[in-house]
């Protein structure tokens, strides 16, 4: 490929997700080395392991994600809302080894009351306000911990996080649930589910053991079980965060699958939300980084 | 010890435990060799693993809990709400190959709508009957899977699922809240988390999260995480069950540290529940059991 003018990186707790980034088209990496498993001092050995081949020459490395949280490679502190999203200018610089590697983390965003934070979702939202700058409403960011988030005036001024995506891991995965959730979809069952938790929210309570029952008395049930669990616990989710998105402009951010189920939800109580990629929009936000890093060095 | 006269068995997905019954106290044996380990096949060794030694001549053995599940044992099925906690005369038979053992298995109790079943409680139920027989109220066991239990005139009426227990075992132990949740206890907190899940249920989408961030920007907080979540689960589950225990009489039958919390929980309703232990209960639903087939021989 072409010469590497910067390289882009995606530093989760899982994961690790690099773009070489130059003339041609970015060309992607990937690693498992996510932040999880790394002690502060194994963090540069496991990106030069991905991106060594590639580097003839000093390159500004961008990074977002828990990279940048406490047990990360260099802690970037949280920008607190109400903010723009935090950009170069913010950045953690971390001591490196090797002169090749001109390395800026990225911070999160935080909020005191109600306590919440985010680290990766703000570089999200700051490509998606990069492309769409005029945006005044509500990005959902839908993923292990979704969030919900106020834009204006392209900052954020408030945020909540639901736990769905765990919920939904750890139910389907791990708990008595996983006997009975096979891994067929049935619309009407996501649709009925999603109606019954967002109507009388407590009676998830009761209504999770309801899926195994079910199965139990009334076998087959497992092409309906998934679909239940994930309207239950969508539903509980919309029902917690209805101040955010009722009445509001909704654009979603992730995975195409989890952002359909989350429009579909959304479009049963009367909202269009828009859709777009989550790589996209990561690799947007850490491009405006770079952008104005080059402004800077200019 | 005396000769042993009958065997009563508590035989659990993840624990077999039995008493040998005589003139004196019971004589408590315990194995990690839960049914959800076993084959069908396997399960009289098990039980003679333990009770082998002390057999001089034939025995009733008189079993409740998953044992009888389709995946036990041999299938106990079902007994149907509304109906009298199953006795003797519903037991199931498994063939033995050790003529000593004169096995008899106690079924569950189901509920066809909304779909629900129990296996084990049925029995502490039949206990707590056996002691009180003009009960007329709600039952709650909590546990992993809280069982809610309307009893009338000797019957099981109607009963509901809260799988409050195991939820708080997920999130807990294997969420990203595990890093926030210390072993401490502050009944403020729980009192709180409490009040704020029954008046507003759907919050607790927004409010686990809420103790993971609250302990990454306010430390520490690791004291009052356990309690909060615990509340939080709890009070999601007085929201849905409401209908089960608002003005009713109402007795916690479980472990006692547990239905000291539910007992709180209650009490800040305005509720007084009696509180009795879950072992003591089993054995006086085995024992009774054990009586009507005395009074058959007889």
């Amino acid at each position: 490929m072409n010469a590497v003018e910067w390289i882009a990186v995606d530093w989760g707790t899982s994961a690790l997700r690099v773009w070489l980034m130059g003339a041609g088209a970015p060309r992607l990496l990937r690693s498992d080395k996510g932040m999880g498993g790394l002690a502060p001092d194994q963090f540069e050995a496991a990106l030069l392991d991905l991106v060594g081949p590639y580097l003839d020459g000093p390159v500004p490395v961008i990074a977002c994600g828990m990279v940048g949280a406490r047990q990360g490679w260099a802690e970037a502190p949280y920008a607190k809302v109400p903010c723009a999203p935090p950009g170069i200018g913010n950045a953690t610089r971390p001591k490196v080894a090797d002169a090749r590697l001109h390395m800026y983390i990225l911070p999160g965003v935080s909020q005191d009351k109600p306590a919440d934070v985010m680290r990766g979702e703000e570089t999200q939202i700051a490509g998606f306000l990069a492309q769409t700058p005029d945006f005044d409403g509500v990005l959902c960011l839908p993923g292990t911990h979704t969030k919900w988030v106020q834009i204006s005036a392209g900052e954020i001024v408030s945020f909540q996080t639901a736990m769905t995506g765990e919920l939904f891991a750890l139910l389907s995965g791990q708990s008595v649930l996983r006997h009975s959730i096979g891994p067929g979809w049935d619309d009407a069952a996501f649709a009925e589910a999603l109606s019954d938790a967002m109507s009388r929210p407590q009676a998830i309570a009761a209504k999770l053991f309801q899926i195994r029952a079910d199965s139990l008395l009334h076998p087959p049930a497992p092409d309906s079980a998934r679909a239940r669990l994930s309207g239950l616990l969508i539903g509980l989710e919309l029902a917690a965060t209805k101040p955010y998105w009722l009445g509001q402009r909704v654009a979603l951010i992730g995975d195409a699958a989890l952002c359909a189920r989350y429009s579909e939800a959304l479009t049963a109580q009367g909202l269009q939300a828009e859709q777009t990629d989550a790589d996209a929009m990561t690799l947007a936000g850490l491009s405006a980084a770079y952008a104005s890093l080059e402004e800077i060095s200019s």
